[in-house]
């Protein structure tokens, strides 16, 4: 057993922490935000705070109704001409801190008066430095390559401040629920070991979510490609039927996303069609009927509210990942060529 | 030949017919949004068309100094609670106008007051009908599957409207030679059809760009899916970095979109770590420095400024499409279990 293993593991009590450490910090923010005059979000982020950032927009643009884009560093790091950013609130995800595009959004939108917000797992960081509100992940060091603990924790940091802006009691009592059901679902660990053989050899597959958990795809298939070098695309079920559904044929593995709320009938629909293209299924989801289709089902012991269900959706793609590398005798500490933490200009 | 490949030698021709006839449109259109307060852009797209909104957020972004946020038609359709839009000029791009998803985003826009502009080729359309303003593509009919000259119609429209504007009449010149670029592009054609030989095998590969050839990245990639049901997955160089280089082994190809710009030297930084690894590089660029890590180098005859280089450094990509399909014996007109139209909801 290995770091990232135990970093997987850890999830449920980081998220507990987070929850009873940051709640009283992230009602205060809210606060704080709602004086001002926002009419939208822009996140800048890389890598896996990325993909915490697109479960920002879905979240905050259904619940808190605030539109949401997410930035491209490049416009400042490349071109220096960093947008105009009245009526904006400014956010950069970033577990090290460290990454100098993001730290330039930054700063830039400090120059412009606008309120600016960091998530991040270093508060000490020079994005956190460069906020004026700052969200500590309280993850604790995060020691391996791939991020888990750390991802999970900025997605439960995205909802808080989503249900602290909306001051809706509810979601707060949904909230306390996830550490618990991420703890159940740490429990599919030796069936995912077990259905990991199968796919010892796989080179491409695609991952795909819909709404709230096209962010889970997005996240599943950045672990994949990280942790066993498989040539993995994340999509919408949206987007996917506009295209790339070419690709499938005959055996062609597709890992789904599906846990119960809005988004099920359209992946219900796309695994319908799947499997009359006889395409290997690999199902992650609450519901029987689309598991059904699964040539692997990965039923999620403890469903939640769909808002917070990518942070179960995640644990079985974090948990295949691992199991993954095992199989083909990778090492899940080190990938190949990778860094923890990744500087790009 | 086939119906594919005469609409990609159509591109110059429709594109000065663009020029010619909706100049004067989009001059007025930008006076009045000019009028307006807008603060920042909401786009919403699908598929090809949704990579030539990703254009329009980099060159908005840089040029016109607008914050573009690309929606997600998901919190119309599957959750109903479409975001506030107070401050936003709401984009809907969509080459047939029919996408009900589309729609919807630009009526909703409409009932909330806020200008709303189509960018289509169909300018009867349902999207058209529910914008205020329109900016119809003149590509003609296109009967191919896979987009093309309509892609690159929808490039001209964001640059057209950004050069309006900025009211830059420099710009304006620029734009002006972009057909004939276009047409010194397509004699690529018998060097790419030499070089989809030695791909014909390909199971997985990587398409890289970055700034505004991110979107080359994910338009090649989407063509090379569509059309040659390879497994290819888009990423902008400073993402590539952030974890998906694990991947890249001895000889897996990776296709780079490196015209001359800001961006260029990121992409060959990267062209070097990629030459380390002994990866296969096709390499779209006008530079020679960078085409000589390249297995096979597509050499950009005509270069044109970065801004407008997605719409050369697209050519060859929809050039290698069509004749990796056919050196594959599969119909470039008709892939597999695709539709002109999709309506997605």
């Amino acid at each position: 057993m290995g770091r990232l293993l135990d970093e997987i593991r850890e999830q449920p009590d980081v998220l507990q922490q987070l929850i009873a450490n940051e709640w009283a910090n992230i009602q205060e923010i809210a606060r704080q935000i709602s004086a001002r005059d926002v009419r939208f979000v822009l996140i800048a982020a890389r890598g896996t705070s990325d993909n915490a950032a697109t479960y920002a927009k879905y979240l905050w643009g259904n619940v808190n109704r605030l539109p949401v884009a997410l930035a491209a560093p490049s416009l400042y790091t490349l071109y220096e001409r960093p947008p105009r950013l009245r009526g904006a609130l400014v956010i950069g995800i970033s577990q090290s801190g460290m990454s100098p595009d993001i730290v330039s959004v930054m700063q830039d939108a400090r120059q412009q008066g606008m309120p600016t917000l960091a998530i991040t797992n270093a508060p000490a960081s020079p994005l956190a430095r460069a906020a004026e509100f700052v969200i500590d992940c309280h993850a604790g060091e995060e020691r391996s390559v791939a991020a888990t603990k750390t991802y999970t924790a900025q997605l439960l940091a995205v909802a808080l401040l989503s249900a602290a802006l909306a001051q809706d009691a509810t979601m707060h009592a949904q909230l306390a629920r996830v550490p618990e059901a991420v703890a159940a679902t740490l429990t599919l660990d030796a069936c995912i070991a077990q259905a990991a053989e199968r796919y010892c050899f796989v080179e491409s597959m695609a991952v795909v979510g819909r709404g709230y958990n096209y962010a889970s795809a997005l996240e599943i298939a950045l672990k994949l490609k990280e942790l066993t070098y498989t040539s993995t695309t994340p999509y919408s079920s949206a987007d996917f039927l506009h295209g790339p559904i070419a690709i499938v044929q005959r055996g062609f593995p597709v890992l789904l996303a599906a846990p119960s709320g809005a988004a099920y009938p359209a992946l219900l629909e796309l695994a319908t069609e799947l499997a009359a293209r006889q395409a290997e299924q690999i199902i992650i989801s609450d519901r029987p009927e689309i598991l059904s289709h699964a040539q692997r089902a990965l039923r999620l012991p403890m469903p939640v509210d769909e808002w917070l269900s990518p942070l179960i959706a995640v644990i079985p793609g974090q948990l295949l990942g691992y199991h993954l590398a095992l199989t083909r005798g990778l090492d899940p500490e080190r990938p190949r060529g990778l860094s923890k933490v990744t500087e790009t200009l």
